[in-house]
């Protein structure tokens, strides 16, 4: 015996099973988006590394995998002054930042408002742990070009509408906005530069509580009673005086329009990335104490790559969590014969019933016919059989009895 | 303005209209696949260095993409020998190896004759030239567990019936036998170890002709003359003395069946995989000077991974030239509707107009209505929209005048 082979460390293989299941979620997903007018897109796995490191990537550039660059010499090893000099690629860890650089590539195709479906794999190399892997697939919508609340709505109403589709309408989405959360800091008297720390805190909240977030920020020299006071005001709708009350408007907006999905406010709500500029997004599901999808705008980082502003907002749904969750009810898929061959049909005799069934609008798998019949069956039904047929010498596919399975 | 911003080099993006198209002939030739009994199973685009590098890749290992590893130290770069000790992972360059190493993790859980489809982007650090990628699109189905020409027919099959939905039925297939090509060389008197050199020089015979093939053979030693004067032979089904007339037995077994594609034996046909153990194949179109496909029976390679034999036999399409040739009757797709909305009707106003219209089963892109409508609905049209309608403040679904474009 060989030793074990197994797939990478942290990545999956996926068995005809898993695989027709994730395709079929996968297809409902895209279904949704394409009957909410988004247009699929793709690029390659890889970006130029001075784009993947371009700081839009938070915490996740460096866990992204670097590929080496073609024809290293052993001088080239000796000469660099940082592994990262020897790559010159990325396998991306998210679906932005390539979003940003093809819409810098190709703007002059693409409509004023660009709406993008993206369904593909990322890459992370985290440690590896259950549920968490080095390769998962994200499902992101973003649409570019679009100022206003408008975008935001379709966005949301696409979701609810993917989510609705799933069988999963207990899902809900948790929104904030970053200019919020901006505002409270500033009336809560924190400086500029302590902005992002103190936020890094508050996203704390649901693991170490009020107790424990307002222990942290006190390290910091943030007053956390204080923040955390102003922003409870906030979830009520009331504006601490020196607010500027426009603040609360677009989540107000977004709160009285009809997505058909529940929306929650949550001022606390802060989302990792700091190129958000705008409303902010989690989709949740009461039975999971993790989050299913994110988002949120950024109107910022587009330019970056175009060099012009050009306002976008997105939402990613978390599929290898959402797949786990979906249970879709069977397919009335394609009648699936399976031909049980005698061993003394001529292989080519078999192909000529095969061919005849498949163009009759079949689909068809041989089998060698095993004694144990019954045994046999089974393990064609668990594959998705749902008819089988003996072919003995002589047979044609007219003369076929074909049955269902069970 | 920033610099062009481009994909990686050799690299592509695809726009929604390619996209489309691309994802169009996928499903085609997964239904094909699909109704032929395969199935579709999913590997990481990595494997292990180790496994990628075990000599089965032929020359495309030298062209694989290497993933460094994580964490190194600039010591790690001093004390490296050479530069792929710094390189754990690597972007898989065919779709074969990982199929291998996949049957070998999975082999308990896996009936036991599988048929395999695998639809899955492949990376090759090439030169960038027309029409060749870094990273394209293969369509493999192998069928392992086999061992006779049951598997090759299916195989063949299942091909041609995807070439027939595709729409180019004047593909054809060339196959030959890589037991035949190995008699015709002991027949001619080349030594054991002239057997790969000498085949690589008959690869050439499209490109350099008889002559060609002849000098070079004389150049390594080998009667060239008396070699494709064998080989000559063996295509009118003659068998020179001295060879076992039962070599030529399997390609007249498949030319003896119908399998829906024109097949046509040619003795000189070599494929560039020294893994090839029987029938070879190559898939050609009268149009084209290259092939769009081929594959070939591996019964050994399996075994490397898993440790015991395990027969295996594959084809590959060739997407990328494929989808260059085929030319889809225009699919009767969902309806479109392109909503143009005018700038003082209320976002969430809009939103409620596009969810009714949505959960009515239609397709929906929000527009902001411009003066120039003319142009705009031609732009709609050719992004797939097929319908339109004004939406003014105070209409609702029900009110709108819905038209057909054009």
């Amino acid at each position: 015996m060989a030793t074990q082979v197994h797939p990478p460390r942290g990545m999956r293989d996926f068995l005809p099973v898993d695989k027709r299941a994730r395709e079929r979620v996968l297809r409902v997903i895209r279904g949704a988006y394409q009957d909410h007018g988004f247009e699929e897109i793709e690029t390659p796995v890889v970006e130029d590394a001075e784009r993947l490191h371009a700081g839009l990537g938070g915490d996740n550039e460096k866990l992204a995998f670097a590929v080496m660059r073609r024809g290293l010499t052993v001088d080239d090893l000796r000469e660099a002054q940082a592994p990262l000099e020897l790559a010159d690629l990325g396998l991306r860890f998210d679906l932005t930042v390539p979003l940003a650089r093809f819409i810098a590539t190709h703007r002059a195709s693409l409509p004023p408002v660009f709406r993008a479906i993206q369904i593909a794999p990322v890459w992370r190399a985290e440690r590896p742990q259950r549920g968490r892997y080095r390769q998962f697939m994200q499902c992101d919508i973003d649409i570019a070009g679009e100022p206003g609340i408008a975008a935001e709505l379709e966005l949301l109403a696409a979701t609810g509408d993917a989510l609705t589709r799933l069988g999963i309408p207990d899902a809900f989405i948790r929104i904030n906005d970053r200019r919020i959360l901006l505002a409270a800091l500033d009336h809560a008297g924190v400086a500029a530069e302590l902005h992002e720390p103190a936020l890094i805190t508050v996203d704390k909240l649901d693991k170490i509580g009020p107790e424990g977030v307002t222990a942290e920020l006190a390290e910091r020299g943030v007053d956390g009673a204080r923040l955390l006071a102003v922003v409870d005001a906030m979830r009520e709708g009331e504006v601490p005086g020196g607010i500027d009350p426009a603040v609360l408007e677009p989540v107000r907006d977004l709160l009285g329009a009809n997505v058909g999905i529940r929306l929650e406010f949550d001022p606390t709500l802060v989302r990792g990335m700091g190129y958000y500029t705008g409303p902010i997004f989690e989709i949740a599901h009461p039975d999971l104490p993790f989050s299913i999808g994110g988002g949120g705008r950024y109107d910022g980082m587009i330019g970056r790559f175009l060099g012009q502003e050009l306002p976008a907002v997105g939402i990613s749904l978390g599929f290898e969590r959402l797949v786990d969750l979906v249970e879709l009810p069977v397919e009335p898929g394609a009648e699936t014969v399976a031909l049980l061959v005698d061993k003394a049909v001529e292989p080519a005799a078999a192909l000529a019933i095969k061919r005849d069934l498949v163009a009759a609008g079949q689909a068809v798998r041989m089998q060698r016919r095993t004694k144990n019949v019954t045994g046999l069956l089974e393990q064609l039904a668990a594959s998705g059989a749902t008819h089988f047929a003996f072919v003995r010498p002589g047979d044609t596919a007219e003369s076929l009895e074909v049955k269902p399975i069970g």
